[in-house]
């Protein structure tokens, strides 16, 4: 644009918070003379990058959404039959608008503030009833990143369970991707992998367990039974990877014995979105409950004995167990588990089944036109799949001239899947392929029997409870989401102030071409050229993310932090191994990081040893030098955080580096507060040599109530050659690890959310945001110091984006613990900050820059309130075990009740603010009960009956 | 599909409520065998339709996608710079997701109760109050259907403020397609119309009032202050119609003496949709406020004293009024004024006048570039629009193979209008197409001054309420426009009963290609064949729509059913002008008709002549008779709905259209209740000769909080040739009358909502919609029937798709009025059936096809629960003048408070019914004082202290 021209509209203005007069008055009640002086005093001059960073500059919003258009169209839309565990689906419009395009479920966060997130605890207790009964097993997990990964996490789970044992068995008709992710993990834990035919599994006492694919990835079902019962008695376990669309026709997995089963629900109404983001499911037996990976709903009750939903044994996480740990998950695929949910309420049963039948009924008819003519196939048992084996040479160039896709196998084979999608002349162009001038679906399908008469029918039912038959209409199903949508504190009422967690703004123009037919409809495993879309999408993300970083290379493949932290330091690893230094397997860690890191290296192989930190949250040089010197011949890496989780900018941070580096250690960079240093420093020209980003933080991808996340990496020049690979794209570096997912471009489709926030911004724009969520983050310290003790500072008295308020003096002085502020945040609107991390007894505040000052001012009332309330307890006015606090959240149920015999008012209990009068967001129960839950572990639906007490 | 595939998913069974156990069961509890036993029992014999309709079959959501957007391919979208009250714009993301996307506002209905409706009136306010401070004018109302229809409602005021008076004078430098409805408009009012030159307007005693277009169609700015000095002089009044952006820089019409100021807010960031719908505005002097067509949103007080916003000065309503009503106005444009009034928020006076300037320096530049290369313009002053003289021959050509449509006017002049989304580029492009090989934008921007230096420049201030300077970010906007829907009883919140206004499911798979690109961004007035796609949906949609209405033709232009019945109404007049029976001029209305008919009638210069109804009401045969000796000469058309208003398939219909037929008059049928036709019966097969239909009740195009609504006129064989025509875009019958909306195609991107109803539906799902409507509705009618009296049944007993609630009886025994109950509903979470109408007193029930039997079941245990709170007060256990029902509604700050000191207990006030504990919806004010209002008329955001006192 011209430079003369008044800009109207600049998404830099909308995405950031403040308007330029409440920078202004921010920076004066700092004291400081402008943004860049706070800047300036806040990062370490080492490390301030002056220079404009190479990325285009900001393109207003309906250019980045023509351009994302334009480039959409690149992508070519084949009708594609591939399968290996993704199917093209039917997205129910009601739910793609109700969740998928609706900021008030999108912009949720992890739902560890239960009571102000019922709705989204309900829908996901909807999704682990679903596949519970679908697989037929007593527990399931809330989702997992996807199926190659669950089927990993469900080896580590059994190698848990006899760890004197290395051996783990797996069919070698499961999906490649799956063998080669769970190849690349049993690697750094010394598990043996036997890839083999099921048939020929040796179940000797070496051996913990065993993985099948059911059906198999070629479409043969297979039973299972006596295999599983062989395992038994040698005391090994049997994971079963499943499709679960196919347990609406075939005996589920929980039937034949099988310790854990575990799948991809994208046919259950996500799109493919060229690979996902999609929800991996985990279910298994009762007796592991305290073995499962990820996070598990259960039903509990709250203070008053009302039912109440949370998340239900916490105590296995990684943030809590660290380097003993089960494993690193903390994102799981939240947002698209909820829509798998929402898929099974609304088509129930009954909907489920025929769905599966008129798949099933397309793919008999498919088979009986190809056997008539002479086909022979691999297998008769099938669900959706068949192997056609010896097709004719030039099947593959009159498909793809067609707009098909089909699954080639090496040996000439050819696999085809039906889907939801297929329809009968679906069917016909498919015969046509094999058969040239040949559509005999009609007749064919006449002959089809409309029941299942395959091998291991079930006869068990499932989507029993109640809600599956409740919302069958459009019109229930939208009240129904919309209902759950209102008991939760998303983004759409207030910030979310989470230190760590960076609850930014996911504008609505990010989020468009997320669910554009161009870019939701491709399969991850389609040839290149039909995603080119995509992939000028992905080089651009990677040019520019390598940019911001200063880095050389990028894998977007990661599917959450904790996935591109096991990434790195494989790469790592990888890269000691081509240098004959394999020996080289310790991992130093602050004791102030993330739980996710130690948790990380121990699945990478390596030994944690945790370094001290000072008072201050900066490393300890006198115990990092002890460290040194006792480890040198085993360094790998430092795993550090910057700014620190204390929300400081280290100051030695370059030295840091360079003295990792003097000892021949690589230094990895956890890229969690990424959003403090974008545009202001790059962890590549200060030393680090990979380091992975959260662009669900940094990078405006929702939370989604707990996932999707993306984590990719980027790597200096000599680790590029190690980056993630995938054996069925060619992708990653020459010499790359293994894949850590199940996808070669991880969770495509929300790629796109960080290309356009990037697009949107530009290099200034970039840099102000990392400005801003430090003056933000700086004004609200400053405001709340006066109330609260801050933990940590830098040099010149300035926190980074987040910051730390100490509140175990009150616990004192008061006996108010930390979960009691957070709690009776809820009745003042808002969502607590990071509780009790990195220090207990704390608070950690991100304000982020996308909220306003008038946000931050009212937060700072809720909190200064507080500090009031607390103070009335302390002088003696308020009781110290019944008060506003103890008591908090107050439901409306409460305050409007006929009795009401707290030691205080109804208004003082209910409206603490005055914006409460105005718009008030009530919990839906009262402070739940965390102990009973998990005592009485209940996964599923409960029996209606309870609610109704 | 092949038959013995079982179907997964068919949208009837989506859109239509209740399962076919709760039909079954429905069935049953009136005591009947069968759905069509119901049906034969309530619809006359000698109409009832058992043919399959000739639609296409009902095709699955995820095929009427792809198909939407196969045809939406065919449109071509050039860049189009034509100008004439439709521009090009940029609707922010976060708009088009929050409400154009959006349930909680899209399906919300007119804000009659306004208690439940402060989001969409404080929306509307913001609209009202951007409108009255860019025109300069004292009020506004909450919009009119278009910019044409807006100017002719001015022209119909000003005469209605000097009956005397018959001469109008408008410029003849107005848009072609305002003079077009302004002349078909003035003509059955017998207004002389003079088109001419402002410069030689007559101001003599016989004027009543001018037009003038500010800036000019051809883009010059006059200055008309000595104008409207000399029209006040003469006792004649001035209507500007004005561009709104312009405003933003030169002088406001209001500041010159304009008397009203009307125009399309379109440009406010609602998308062109190919005409339609976007909101016009209307504003005027406080001294007409009686005067105003259509509904203004004003500012009153709640019974405590609060601030709460309602429709003010109800009492100038068609519906109350009648024959005598001002204006047949009900729809309006709420649902895009929300829109435009959310753009002058987002963007507020400082963006507002950015953008104005940006587009009038590019507009500069262009007119610099063409000067400097020796073309002439036809004037110099000018906000966004240059008109070139003999420009070269092949511009068009030249233009249209780059894909740009200009305005080429008759004398060979082309005309070129800027707009938001204009860039260098564009410009540079503008520049080639009369200077081939010649691009200089980007040299000649720099020597346009960077402020407004054109003629009759501004300098008074707008927007400058804080409300325009607050949600300056996207967080920012997206919580106000969130925490304003949440104000709002939508569908997305319960059951919405209205009689005769039918809020069935508005579908997401409906809505979906509304917010694409390929249908939204057209204009109205661009080469037939760029918008093949839009053509290819308008040739089925009217297709269908003459299929199921019995007819041979339809016009798609009526933006509303009252602009639908006034199109019909003037096509009957044609048809007899044509037969040299003018004098026809009689319309026949039922006293139970909607009020729009009578006052469509006089707007279509007809005398109406009441006809009474029976007890029951059906035609009174007897007055009729007598009514048609007496008027046998004049009689031009019967209106008449069905089934009536009264909810009652009158027996007689065929008969009583014969015997209209038989004094040569013609039957026009109000498509009000089709819903309770289409598939069952067809007025153009028993009678009538014209129908409109409003595809916003039956056809599922949503109310959108009180329009958009479409009102197309569907007409036998002989009426085809008088369909509405349009100036610019040929279309409708050959000898048509003149437009009655300013696009040819009305709202034309809306139309695509009813296309996807029936291609979703086909044949028997629409059917079965008709049939479920019906038995919702008499299972409603049988549970109530019990607790209350059902006013008219058929003669079997059977009610239509609504019936009418006797509350008379609980006046006398108890003192509770209609409005006590429906103010009583909300505390149970319900929006009030329609009140008082047909008959006073009342309340009409509509429950549509779409609602379960589970909501049916929740509505009548509200009803008879507040129907036993009334017998408390009838048995003097509660007080006559303070009890549950007089003090509704209850807000939560009411029960909550410290003090309650009403003679019933908190819960029973907040929580009346089991579901409201579970999921209650809280109205934001108690009863609303309507007179205060009116008496102390506020329509603009009160200052900001009103709210915190």
């Amino acid at each position: 644009m011209a430079t003369n021209l008044p800009h109207a509209d600049r998404f830099a203005a909308r995405h950031i918070g403040p308007s330029k007069t409440d920078v202004q008055n921010m920076i004066e009640s700092l004291e400081l003379q402008s943004l860049s002086e706070l800047i300036e005093k806040t990062i370490p001059e080492s490390i301030l990058n002056d220079q404009p960073l190479d990325v285009p500059d900001a393109a207003p919003e309906h250019v980045v959404i023509y351009d994302l258009r334009t480039i959409g169209r690149r992508n070519k839309i084949f009708r594609s039959y591939i399968g290996m565990g993704y199917h093209d689906t039917i997205t129910p419009r009601a739910i793609l608008r109700a969740i998928l395009e609706n900021p008030s479920w999108y912009t949720q966060y992890t739902p560890y503030q239960a009571e102000i997130s019922q709705g989204r605890l309900e829908a996901l207790l909807n999704y682990q009833t679903a596949v519970i009964d679908l697989t037929g097993m007593e527990i399931a997990n809330a989702s997992l990143l996807d199926e190659g990964t669950a089927a990993a996490e469900a080896m580590m789970m059994f190698s848990r369970m006899a760890p004197k044992r290395r051996t783990f068995l797996v069919s070698k008709n499961c999906h490649p991707q799956t063998i080669a992710i769970v190849k690349a993990r049993s690697h750094p834990l010394d598990i043996e992998l036997v890839v083999t035919d099921p048939d020929s599994f040796d179940f000797n006492d070496e051996v913990f367990g065993a993985l099948v694919q059911y059906p198999g990835s070629d479409g043969v079902i297979e039973d299972y039974e006596s295999l599983c019962a062989k395992a038994h008695q040698c005391g090994a376990h049997v994971a079963v990877a499943a499709d679960l669309l196919s347990l609406a026709l075939i005996r589920a997995p929980g039937e034949f014995g099988a310790d854990a089963v575990i799948g991809n629900s994208q046919r259950f109404g996500v799109p493919l979105g060229y690979g996902g983001p999609h929800a991996a499911f985990f279910a298994t037996k009762n007796v592991f409950r305290r073995q499962v990976p990820g996070r598990m709903i259960g039903v509990t009750v709250d203070i008053e004995g009302k039912p109440a939903l949370r998340m239900a044994l916490q105590m296995r996480e990684q943030h809590i167990k660290r380097a003993r740990a089960t494993s690193n998950i903390c994102t799981a695929q939240v947002l698209l588990a909820v829509m798998a949910g929402a898929y099974a309420v609304y088509h129930g049963s009954d909907g489920i089944k025929n769905i599966a039948l008129s798949v099933h009924m397309w793919t008999l008819t498919l088979a009986k036109g190809l056997f008539k003519y002479g086909y022979r196939l691999r297998h008769d048992d099938f669900f959706d799949t068949i192997c056609i084996e010896n097709p004719p040479l030039d099947v593959r160039e009159r498909a793809e001239s067609k707009g098909i896709n089909l699954r080639y196998l090496s040996d000439g084979s050819i696999c085809i899947s039906l889907n939801e999608t297929t329809t009968k002349s679906d069917v016909n162009r498919l015969l046509s392929l094999f058969i040239p001038d040949q559509s005999s679906a009609t007749s064919l399908i006449k002959s089809i029997p409309a029941t299942y008469q395959g091998i291991l029918p079930r006869d068990t039912p499932y989507l029993t409870h109640p809600i599956f038959n409740q919302y069958r209409s459009e019109t229930g199903l939208m009240r129904y989401l919309h209902r759950l949508s209102s008991r939760d504190l998303s983004l759409t009422t207030s910030m979310i102030p989470l230190g760590s967690c960076t609850m930014k703004l996911n504008a609505a123009a990010q989020l468009a071409a997320v669910s554009w037919a161009d870019y939701n409809g491709l399969h991850p495993f389609i040839p290149i050229d039909q995603a080119m879309g995509y992939q000028e999408i992905f080089r651009h993300l990677e040019k520019w993310l390598a940019e911001l970083t200063g880095f050389r290379a990028v894998s977007l493949q990661p599917n959450s932090g904790a996935s591109g932290e096991y990434a790195g330091l494989l790469v790592i690893r990888a890269y000691f191994a081509s240098k004959g230094e394999s020996h080289r397997n310790v991992c130093f860690v602050p004791d102030s990081a993330h739980g996710t890191n130690p948790a990380s290296a121990v699945m990478a192989g390596m030994k944690v040893v945790v370094i001290k930190t000072l008072e201050n949250g900066d490393i300890d040089q006198v115990d990092l030098e002890k460290k040194l010197v006792q480890h040198q011949d085993h360094l790998a890496a430092l795993m550090i955080t910057y700014p620190t989780t204390y929300g400081v900018f280290e100051e030695q941070i370059r030295e840091l580096c360079d003295t990792i580096h003097h000892y021949d250690g690589q230094v990895y960079m956890d890229g969690a507060n990424m959003n403090a240093q974008v545009g202001l420093c790059k962890p590549g020209d200060f030393g680090a040599d990979v380091c992975h980003l959260n662009l669900h933080k940094t990078f405006a991808i929702p939370h989604g109530g707990g996932g999707p996340g993306v984590g990719p990496i980027c790597v200096a020049d000599h680790l590029a050659p190690f980056l993630p690979g995938h054996p069925v794209i060619p992708t990653g570096g020459e010499r790359g690890i293994g894949p850590v997912a199940a996808a070669p471009y991880g969770s495509a489709s929300i790629l796109l959310i960080s290309w356009a926030y990037i697009a949107l911004l530009g290099s200034n724009g970039l840099r102000r945001c990392s400005e801003i969520a430090i003056l933000n983050a700086n004004y609200l310290a400053h405001r709340l110091s006066k109330h609260f003790d801050i933990l940590f500072r830098g040099r010149n008295g300035y926190v980074a984006h987040e910051f730390i308020i100490d509140l175990r003096p009150l616990k004192k002085s008061a006996d108010i613990d930390a979960v009691d502020i957070a709690k009776r945040l809820m009745d003042y609107g808002f969502h607590a900050p990071t509780m009790s991390w990195p220090v207990a007894g704390t608070m950690m505040i991100e304000p982020t820059e996308s909220e306003s000052k008038a946000e931050l001012d009212r937060f700072c009332d809720a909190m200064i309130s507080i500090r009031n309330e607390i103070r009335e307890i302390e002088d003696g006015v308020q009781d110290r075990t019944c008060n506003l606090l103890k008591n908090a959240p107050h439901t409306v149920e409460l305050v409007c009740n006929d009795s009401f015999d707290l030691p205080y008012s109804r208004t003082r209990a209910a409206f603490p603010a005055p914006w409460t009068r105005d718009h008030k967001f009530w919990p839906t129960v009262r402070r739940i009960d965390e102990a009973y839950g998990d005592r009485n572990l209940l996964c599923t639906c409960p029996p209606i009956e309870d609610y109704q007490s």
